[in-house]
């Protein structure tokens, strides 16, 4: 991680707030984690911690090395029309699933959430308050709704990606969005 | 596990059996395995492998200690209207989840599957060949689409009862059932 233009000992700061931080998350969970605990536990003020990383979810990414801030991705997946949001959608996780950077470690984090009743705490909790309420919110769906249609993606991407079930393992991409597409949508409308 | 009526021996025949079974799968694949295979490597006849298990099937579900035989559970989630297969498979998967008893099973087996190549691939071969394509087959839906259906599944009930994603996991049976039924039955005919 790069810092150009900061001064000595800042990443020394800046990793002292990621331990303080990946520690808090795992203690407390996401919700009970303030910014200012964070903070203190790492010596330093909450402006500090907005300095580095701006806000609690921003902090949650980078202490977890995130391969992606829902705060970034989710407002383009949320704009354009209503109805072709499952094909957004399919169409980030698809560009997601399938690139040797970000697939392992989307893998290491399914599995620290179904091996880790702490990873899988933290984790709902953050998924929840980041990417399920805001996005039932905007698109004026029911969480609950919005809830299911994020566990077809997660369970297609896990049938197609990791345990590799056929012919889901076998189908090209294009195949594969568009079924992740047209259930999204499905469940996002009437499901 | 009783055998009333066995002679003696009986019992150390059939736990020499699971053993060879539970090395050849986990060696070679679902696939690749077979009855014959597993009573050589465990010195006895594929004659006496039946007499125990039955099928290669049944062998696989009793060394995997898997908590249903696809064999005994399909026909019934088959037999009926084939507008109210989603419910049917909801209510069946439901009760396995819900159950003290089945849940760590199936919380293990998902654990195993993502986190262990070998586990997968042994899993995957067995569940294409004793579920997906026979499922598919039977109610005359591409195979692809069966196999979407069943991800669906298994994520809904990840997020539910194993990450305990809100509010999923809070909700009641009835109202999961009832998402999971939907999903599956869109899937199946149109998705």
């Amino acid at each position: 991680m790069k810092a150009a233009g900061r001064r000595p000992g800042e990443n020394a700061t800046r990793e002292e707030i990621l331990v303080a931080a990946r520690r808090l998350f795992a203690a407390n969970g996401y919700d009970r984690t303030t910014v200012r605990g964070i903070g203190a536990a790492a010596g330093v003020n909450a402006a500090m911690v907005h300095y580095f990383f701006g806000s609690k979810e921003q902090v949650f990414v980078a202490a977890l090395r995130l391969p992606v801030n829902p705060a970034q991705m989710l407002p383009a997946l949320l704009a354009g029309p209503r109805e072709r949001f499952g094909e957004r959608v399919a169409g980030f996780l698809m560009s997601l699933w399938s690139s040797p950077e970000t697939r392992p470690v989307l893998v290491a984090m399914l599995r620290s959430m179904i091996g880790n009743e702490q990873a899988a705490s933290m984790m709902q909790e953050f998924f929840r308050t980041a990417v399920i309420e805001r996005a039932a919110d905007a698109l004026g769906v029911p969480r609950f709704r919005l809830a299911a249609a994020a566990s077809q993606a997660v369970g297609l991407m896990l049938f197609r990606f990791v345990i590799a079930i056929e012919p889901l393992a076998a189908a090209d991409d294009a195949q594969i969005a568009e079924q992740l597409a047209t259930m999204i949508q499905y469940t996002i409308d009437a499901g």
